[in-house]
Formats: structure tokens, C-alpha cells, sequence
């Protein structure tokens, strides 16, 4: 039995520790597939390699999202096994594009402990970084995940709540070096919106809706070697459901963000984001989003919008009742910055 | 909302438009793992390189299905969003074969119009192309589909009924060039009938049946990105059930047929297809298939067999009742030229 | 219809006969994907190639059980098409390491043949072997299957009952030339034991449980071309039930055990397997492995253990009843060697 990890418990972390975790894992081509088979994405940079190359990319960059689902997944044994819920992230930033061939790893550091009142759980934040091929930085942000305690008597930890910035400055935003999207080809891309059409306050339906099925987040979250048993055992439940790792809805509404934002080719932050209510197999997710913020970067041509992605299992709607608290039926809130053309 | 693409409307296509279809898309060999998983083909040219090899193909060719399925997926958002039926396809010709790495677009021209009695919906022909890279052409053909009219009050265009050919003449079916089958292996290929076995009119039983499930025709469905909702959404249609791409039927009946058609390693020309009846998860696939005509080659030792592929939901059996219509247990009526050693 | 093959029956074998399969099949990275998702597994030397390179791999191997289905779903539709059970595995040797570009074929000799009382059905022993790229071997085995007769009629052969080593000697065990440990990670492979942590007789349990889906073990079974009828068609039992290859339990119970054996990051031979329940999609599996033997091989810092491997649909528990049979909720029990640092 002991040479089974089963994972830390809240009293088990210190602020400053940091966990080199396990498992480096090299995306490739087969990724790719897996993750167009999953979602369906149509952004042309990640679709075709002549569109990638054309726009300055020796290598066709992989999807975001895969960096982000792979650098997270690597730290589910170490961090998230006992969590009884992911409760946001925030100063996410990518920091290199990743491309086939390229093998991942990643750290994290824990950066604030603070025990809930019931003595039971507390939260865990941590900052984690994804590197590519030894110490390439590729993706840094904070999550904080709510943990259960294996002793409910253990003693608790001076309180340290980290100080997050609300948004990711736009200053701060990287761009891929050689990034020249002169020659971008807006009939190739299916989308004739750039930066300059859209407004702060405006507000996109995407339109489509896919019902959920359990074998295709299974395949997703298995991918990226998250290991949460929530996800794959229906006895893990009282309800006897499996629940839907976040990043699968994430990922879902992201692809689904094609129809109206379709120009949006890079993530190039997550400035926060919140899993509203949990997603089973046989909900319909729709998506919205609504502009934030727009900026300008240092290289011409790429301008940034700051987009809310909101997924829901009805149609688009709401976000918050009167007590502000997110609507039932509100699956995503998801804050980021994406790259666009001016 | 004015940024989302709600698709086209009968009244809004003219005979003469050309639509050049967006999300170019680089297939590789992510793809045809996904290929095999999905479907299971087990046809020695596309499933070893070796033995592509030793027929004359420097880099191994991906199944033709997946250059169809990739062609006809880039037009759905263009052609058939709003479509009602998908009527049929004729004059389908494969120019040259998809390789990994290819980057795939296709292009389409309104051929034909026709508004029906209902003055609520009309048929639009579409003659459809796709290249790799850039403008190497890869396939040809045409199809029909039933769209909706978004005001049933729009004048109806002039009637233009293009005339096809009810099938492909077999001098025009394009041989790759240095095929070369005089080292072909049929033990490897595990079929010993070569084309001189084969006589017009033969039925051939395929024996094996296939239970349909939601995940997989999703996965495959996006893998083409394909959007059309009816296959993703199940609030999409009156019995909550989701419609299966018409395309996953052919691709799982031309698996199943290798049972019999071991060496029909390539198709030639799609001569013309119906999808007679819906399919849904929890349907048992059978095929069968007609030898409907022989005919020789210019390249030595390539024949080529015109067959009509035909999966149903039932046992095989006939084919129309009669009164001339297709069976409801009739899935699909495919008929095709298959290159095969002579 | 006799262009179908409907497989082999009992009296079509004999003793001697050699049977070159067909189909033979290129593996590449597009597999690897499919694995990841089907399965999940961790295992620190296929998943990174920057982890296979430090230990010696100039190229990194393909997960051994790749290699192993692929292997044995081309013997599918030559000796277990008509197959009643699978009956067993022994004398399994794993040869050389396949690499992504390799390409299978297999053959087999039918080395024992007895008719069972009944008359109606037989006894077939097979020793298979896998080759990559023409004659590299890469996987020996036997395996013994249950096939009914075509005829009962058929005269019983003169019986012949293969004498099979209960397990394969330590010293024969392959290990792959050139394999480097001095600089294994024990961090990037996620697990602090090794070779001389283990003590003969230790039980572990794997503590993580899936549960199964039709789709997910659909598309497994195709990866492999495996063409057997039962897992595909829901109308080929009496039960309406879709019968799971024993080779994704296989699978899914290997990459439980990483919890615990994380470092067994190679199978160097299967001394011995049987299938003692039938899995069905609702399933929930567990795992648990027991140390049955170590032994040291001649390559420094390369040690062996052989692991009893259970997979259950229950919790954790006892193998055999009072009566020596498997008990109802035993899906799996594999016994093989794995190299583990010393």
C-alpha cells in the first residue's frame, strides 16, 4: 500500500515549496489529431501549416490549450488529487508557442495556504511553469484549489493569501518573435472581423451547441495525464456521474468561439478564470463572449482583445443572479487575452 | 451577433458563384491513427508503408475517404449550414493522393438552382474542389443539397438543373502516376481475388455489422470540421437524437467491405452516392456490394472494378421497394470505381 | 458470398501449418496519441522522448502492449474469427524495442490441436511471432484458443498438447542493447522505488478505477484491426452486449499499475495470462499487482521483477474461490517480467 501515491492533503504544504512534478510528456502530431477529433477547432494558425508558415512561424505552433491542459495535467498527482474544487486561476501568460516535437514538464511553487473555517479543507495556491526541452518557459499562472486535510486536527498554517493582479497588463502580453501577420490571408482564416471591429461591451453568441458525452472527455482528460479519479469513476460520486474536467469545457467553448472570433488565433493570457458549476455528460454547452478590454502590442499588426468566455449548459444568457452568485447553468467564466489582427 | 456566421440561404446563392472555403487543414499521421481507430480499415496500401512502398508510392497515400471527408468538410459552413437534405453526389473524380503533411482547401461553384413547389426550401449543386498545397488538384465532384430560404418570400431564381454524367467514364479515371503493382503481395494484402475474379453483377455479403455510438461519429466529424449542428447538438432536432454524418456511414461501410474487396486499395471516382436514410447511434451497419462494371487501365496490372457499396441497418437484402424507394433500412447507395491488381 | 472469409474452424488446422497474416501495419506517433487517450498511462520512457534519449533509446520505443495488440489483432481473423474463448497466454518474450515508422507483419504455427468432449469445438495452440520492417523480431508468444467446428462431424485430430514453460527463465529475458540507467530520473518518472524496494509476495494496490465505454474500447479494438465480431456488434450475443477485447483491460489495468510500479517501465516478457471474466462497457476496473519473483539481468542498473498483474470490476481482493476458479469480479490475471533500476 505505501508505495502508492495518494496524493497530498492541505497540511501537507508550505508556502515556498516548490514540486518539480512527474511525468514529461512530448506533444506531437498525434496530439493534434486527438485534439481536432475533441473540439473541432478551425483557427487557421493551428489548422494548416502553410497558414502558420506564411504568418512567420518556422514550425506550425500546437493549440494553446494543449500547452495548458499538459502543463496542468502534470500537476494533478501533486497538487489536486484531494481537492474538492479548482477555484480560479489568474496571471496565466504564455511564453513561448509550443510545437510538435517539443517535450513538457512542469513546477509549481505554493504561494498561499489559508484553512477554511470548518477546519476540514483549506486552499492552496500555486504558481506553476511549464518549460519546453529542459528550461524553455512556455506557460506560468496561478490556480488555487481547495483541499481536503487527512487530519482534521492538524494544526493550522499561518495564513498567506497571495496578492494576484486582477488582469494580465497588456504590456505584459508576449508575442512570438518573427510574428508577421502582413500577409494574412482573412478568406483562409473563414472570419473577415479584425481588431479594429470590435467594440469593448460588445457581446458574441456563438451560436452552436454540443452535448456532452463521457467517453470523449475521458479520451481528453486521459491526454494530458490527469489522473483526478472524478473523471473516470462513476463510484468516485454519490451521484454515480463522472464530472467533466474543466479544461474540457474550456477547451470546448474556446472551439466554439470560432464563429464570431474566428481572427482571435492566440491565447496570449488568462487573466482569471472560474469553473461556475460542474458539467456531466448529456449537458449542451453553448458559449458567449464579450469584449473586455482591446490594446495594442509592440509588434504591427497584432492587436490584443481581452474576451470573457462564458460556456453554459442552457442558451446564452445571464451570468449572475441577484446575489451574484454565478447562474446554475454557467459552466465557464473564463477571462484571457488573445491575439488578433489589427 | 453580426459577427457569427449563421450560414447561407437558398436566395442567397446565384449560379456562377465561386466560394472559396476557409480553414485550409494539414493532414498527417495523427490523422490516420484516428482514421483506423474510428473506422478500423484494414486495406495494406494505406495501412503499411512498406507495402505502399513496393508499389511505387514514395510517401505512403492517407485513405481517400479522409481527403473526401477533409473536401467536403470545408464547405459545409458555405453550402450546407441551412441545408435540409444532402441529396447526393456524382462525378466525383480523385486527381491525386493526399500524403501526410499535405495542406488541404477546397473551393466550390453554384452549378445549379432550383426553388421547390413549397416556394420554402430549393436545391442548390455545387461543383466542388480541392487542392493540396496551393493548387495541386486532389478531388472533383459534385453535390446536391436541399437549403432553406430565410424569407419564403424571395422571387425564385430561374431554374438551372446541371446535366451529369451517371458515372465516370473509366478512360477518365486518373491512375497515380508510377503505380507500379507487378511486386504486389496478396498475402500481405490478405485477399486473393484479384480483378479477373471478379464478375458484373456478383453481390458480395460483407458479413460484418458495426453498432453505432455517439462519441465516435462526433469525433470523426469534427476531425473533418464539419459543423453542421445536427450532428453535435441533440436539442438540434425534434426526437433529441443526433443525425449521424452521412460520411461516417461510407467510411464504415468501405471498412467493412474489405471482407470480400480486400484489393480494391483506391477509389478511382465517386459516380454518384446517396444517403437514403438517416443513421443514429445504437444502429447496426451491414453492407454489401455490386459488381456493377469492369473496365482496364492504361497502367499494366491495374483494373478497375465499378461498385455499388450499399450499408444498411438491418440484414443485408434488397435495395428499393416498389415503388422505386429505397428501403428504410437503406443507409447508404454508394456507387464507385475502385483501382484493383489485375 | 465466397469471397468473405468467415474464418477458420477447428478441423481446418493442423499441427505444423504456418500462417503468414495479413495486413501488415505501419505504427507512428498517431498511435502513441490514441494510446495516451485510451488509456492514460505515465510511464516516463514512452512518454518523453527527452526521457528515452537519457537512458539510451536513439529513437523512443513504442509502449510495449502497442506492440503486443498489434501483433495479435493480425491473428484475429485467422485463428479466432470462430473463436468461443481465448483461453490463454504463455512463453511471451518481447524481442526489440518498435519505434514510431515501424512497420508489423506476424505469422503463427498451430503447435497443438485437442477436440474437446463435446466434439463441437477444439483446443488451438499458436506460437506467434512479430517482425518489424521485414524479419527484426519484435514479440513471441503462445496463446491458446477455444474454436468451434464447422462440421461435428469432422474427425478429431490425434490430440497434441504443447508442453509451455511456466514462466520464462530470468536469463532469457531480452533487454534492449544499448540501455543506459546511470542517469534515470526518479523524479521525472514520478516514482522513488526501484528494483531493491521490492520484496517477493508484496501486494500493491493500484487504488485508481475506470470504468469502461463502449466507444472507448470500440476504438481500441480497431487501432489493432482486430476484427472480432463480439466487441463491435451488439447483436452477436445473446445478451445484446458488446464483449470487451481482453486487450484493453490489459491496457487499462498496465497503466493503473503506475501508481506503485511507475518505474516498470518496461515488459520484458508474459510468462502467463487468462482472461477470467468477460468486461462489458459500465464496468468499473481496479488493479492490484503482487511480486512474485526479482531477478537481475547482465545489463548494469537493469533489474527484473515478475508482477502478478489482476484487473477486477470490484474492489481489491481475493483471485480464486474455494473451488480454484476465478472469482466472478476477476477480469485479468497476467503474469509477467518487467525491467525496473536497480
Amino acid at each position: 500500500m505505501t508505495k502508492t501515491n495518494q496524493g497530498y492533503f492541505f497540511e501537507d504544504y508550505r508556502v515556498g515549496q516548490v514540486l518539480d512534478h512527474a511525468t514529461p510528456r512530448t506533444l506531437h502530431d498525434g496530439d493534434v489529431a486527438m485534439y481536432q477529433s475533441l473540439y473541432g477547432p478551425r483557427f487557421a494558425l493551428q489548422s494548416s501549416w502553410d497558414f502558420a508558415s506564411q504568418l512567420g512561424f518556422k514550425n506550425p505552433p500546437l493549440d494553446d490549450l494543449i500547452t495548458f491542459h499538459t502543463v496542468f495535467g502534470k500537476t494533478v498527482p501533486d497538487i489536486s488529487l484531494n481537492a474538492v474544487a479548482n477555484l480560479g486561476y489568474g496571471e496565466g501568460r504564455f511564453l513561448s508557442r509550443v510545437e510538435s516535437g517539443d517535450t513538457i514538464r512542469s513546477t509549481s511553487e505554493i504561494i498561499g495556504l489559508k484553512q477554511n473555517s470548518n477546519g476540514k479543507t483549506g486552499i492552496v495556491w500555486v504558481r506553476t511553469k511549464g518549460y519546453a526541452n529542459g528550461d524553455r518557459p512556455v506557460l506560468d499562472y496561478v490556480r488555487w484549489v481547495m483541499v481536503r486535510k487527512r487530519d482534521a486536527d492538524a494544526p493550522a498554517p499561518d495564513p498567506v493569501v497571495p496578492e494576484l493582479a486582477p488582469t494580465v497588463p497588456a504590456a505584459d502580453l508576449y508575442v512570438p518573435e518573427g510574428l508577421d501577420w502582413a500577409a494574412y490571408d482573412f478568406t483562409a482564416a473563414g472570419e473577415p472581423h479584425r481588431w479594429g471591429d470590435y467594440q469593448v461591451g460588445e457581446i458574441i453568441d456563438h451560436v452552436d451547441g454540443v452535448t456532452l458525452t463521457d467517453p470523449e472527455h475521458m479520451m481528453a482528460t486521459r491526454l494530458w495525464q490527469n489522473t483526478a479519479k472524478v473523471h473516470f469513476d462513476v463510484t468516485a460520486r454519490p451521484d454515480g456521474n463522472r464530472l467533466i474536467y474543466g479544461g474540457h469545457i474550456i477547451s470546448m467553448a474556446r472551439a466554439l468561439s470560432f464563429n464570431g472570433l474566428g481572427n482571435a488565433q492566440l491565447i496570449a493570457a488568462i487573466n482569471a478564470g472560474s469553473h461556475a458549476n460542474p458539467a456531466m455528460a448529456g449537458d449542451t454547452i453553448r458559449a458567449w463572449s464579450e469584449v473586455l478590454d482591446k490594446a495594442e502590442t509592440e509588434t504591427p499588426g497584432v492587436g490584443a482583445l481581452r474576451l470573457r468566455l462564458v460556456a453554459t449548459k442552457g442558451e446564452a444568457g445571464a451570468l449572475r443572479g441577484d446575489d451574484g452568485k454565478y447562474l446554475p447553468d454557467v459552466l465557464l467564466d473564463l477571462d484571457y487575452w488573445a491575439l488578433i489582427p489589427t
